[in-house]
């Protein structure tokens, strides 16, 4: 059965991948990766051309109310330590072949122009929830801009495919607090230790983001909700995951920041599910639950919790591996091997 | 505190890890491979050097007993199809930089000279344990004689790890003899579908081998139970393990079959642990519980049941990450980035 334009369907990706010399099924969640892309794709001869990692890292005035292990400072250091070269997400760029940049959506810290860097900086940081909604409603629109316009420059670079990664010290306590209101979840299970707090540090962070909560009543809509409890970060993210949606790019999507994000996104166009690939469950306590509520299983378990895209960046491979399989491999024809019995 | 040699132990390698630009602990399960390479290498400066690929393929007597959903023919066409570059393996190969090796180590089948074959064949395939002992204790040593060389080659060559998969039609229900009498397991928990059964096939799977169970005592060493119900390519894969690790080679340990033949070489050589890794979890039944047996957790659990050293070569680029940001990121100190508060 053909669809009226001849697209590719996901029956069409599965009935290549079953004629492959192998058994039926074997790639496990590969086969999915790869029909995922073919859909995505409209191609049997998909490929993964110029990835592109996107960076985006801001500030967030609650930073410094307790909310995380490190001082606020270290954003900007870690954007330094990118542009240096040094960082995790930088040796996997060089170890994986991908494209690196960093997006100052919002840091509170000035930068040298560099190569490496996306200048977008909407403010230095966001106000603190504790007392004030975190950006206005024209910041938030700012934010989708930016977005709109990076992820358009490497779709005209050739990039088909994007890894978003965060940096933002205090951004596991937003993202926290919008994933309770995304997903109706109690608080506590949305909260974590995010870059390593102790027992009495997370009962710390609970408590401030109770205090936050109860600052005003329920956001109604999506643009309320990023603007009272967001992050520049946060919302650049998620409009880089619509950009990408509109241009049919691939989104390999990181840990718990990026994971709100993306069903934040969700929430505006449901359809930007189609392009989005979950890399990894990372170590964050609200991240599993959030992938479950998203019904998706990560490629990786592997425990990590660095953000910064990595968790992205090492999964490419994967997906590239994938893509090639699908579209190298010998069938059961070509190859002259016997079916199954 | 220094080992009187000055040797890189454990503590070493994590207290190298801690000083990197990252939270602590935050690379999750990759701090534990690369301070498990440090330790095996004995050296900070940490490399995978022309990883290796050995596919060791074999025929079992049983086969055609109906502990299969192909045919035995396959094993052969298989072997094919990796020379000419077909299959899942071959792909990986080149879009993960490794080099691939065929070891004929008893194929009912006859092989042109082929750049990527070694000929190591033992037998045109083992006998039916169902009636015989699968090999002779002769056959057996000459096994483990052929792994030697093989693995001395590639170590000559300037390999530093290796990866290991296997090719046989019928392997997965030898598999599960050897694994229930070297971990005690019943045998229904240690049969699975293999390449594709079907509920009754699987029924008769376990039949078949409860009979060639009820054949004989239980063999009291490793060298008679290889002997009784053993496949060349799983002698031959256990003495591959064993010569890696007196090399101090890295091992990249893929599926079920090279899993128990990997819990097979550590009961004669319980050290040779320290210079394996488990890749992945296949969906062939009996691997998750061999796994725990082992205590070990394998990188990945994408439920490939492929074989052929798949699992293990999709993680490669895995190990390679986690070797790069061992070597190559930034310390605290080198980047200016504040530690924990």
């Amino acid at each position: 059965m053909s669809h009226p334009h001849s697209a590719i369907l996901l029956s069409d990706a599965q009935a290549h991948l079953d004629q492959l010399t192998k058994p039926l099924g074997s790639l496990g969640d590969l086969e999915a990766v790869a029909a995922q892309i073919a859909v995505l794709q409209q191609t049997l001869e998909i490929r993964i051309s110029h990835p592109q990692a996107l960076v985006f890292a801001a500030d967030h005035g609650a930073a410094d109310a307790g909310v995380s292990a490190y001082p606020k400072a270290v954003t900007a250091q870690m954007v330094l330590n990118y542009l240096n070269g040094g960082a995790a997400i930088n040796v996997l760029a060089a170890v994986n072949d991908f494209t690196l940049s960093v997006v100052d959506a919002g840091v509170d810290g000035d930068f040298p122009a560099h190569p490496l860097l996306i200048d977008a900086k909407i403010a230095r940081g966001t106000q603190n929830y504790l007392v004030h909604p975190a950006m206005t409603p024209a910041q938030y629109e700012q934010a989708l801009a930016h977005a709109e316009t990076i992820v358009e420059q490497a779709h005209a670079r050739g990039s088909n495919t994007l890894l978003l990664g965060e940096m933002g010290i205090g951004n596991t306590a937003c993202s926290a607090l919008l994933m309770h209101y995304l997903t109706g979840y109690d608080l506590s299970l949305c909260v974590g230790r995010g870059t390593g707090l102790d027992d009495d540090g997370l009962a710390r962070k609970l408590s401030l983001l109770e205090t936050a909560k109860a600052r005003r009543a329920t956001p109604q809509d999506p643009a309320t909700l990023m603007c009272e409890y967001g992050g520049f970060e946060i919302a650049m993210l998620s409009g880089a995951i619509l950009a990408a949606a509109r241009r049919h790019m691939l989104v390999l999507i990181d840990g718990f920041s990026v994971s709100t994000a993306a069903a934040f996104a969700f929430t505006i166009n449901p359809s930007a599910r189609d392009c989005v690939l979950f890399t990894h469950c990372s170590a964050e306590r609200g991240h599993r639950l959030l992938l479950e509520h998203l019904k998706v299983k990560p490629l990786l378990d592997l425990g990590m919790r660095l953000g910064e895209g990595s968790g992205a960046g090492v999964a490419l491979p994967l997906v590239r591996a994938a893509a090639a399989m699908f579209t190298r491999m010998a069938t059961f024809a070509s190859a002259g091997v016997s079916e199954k019995i």
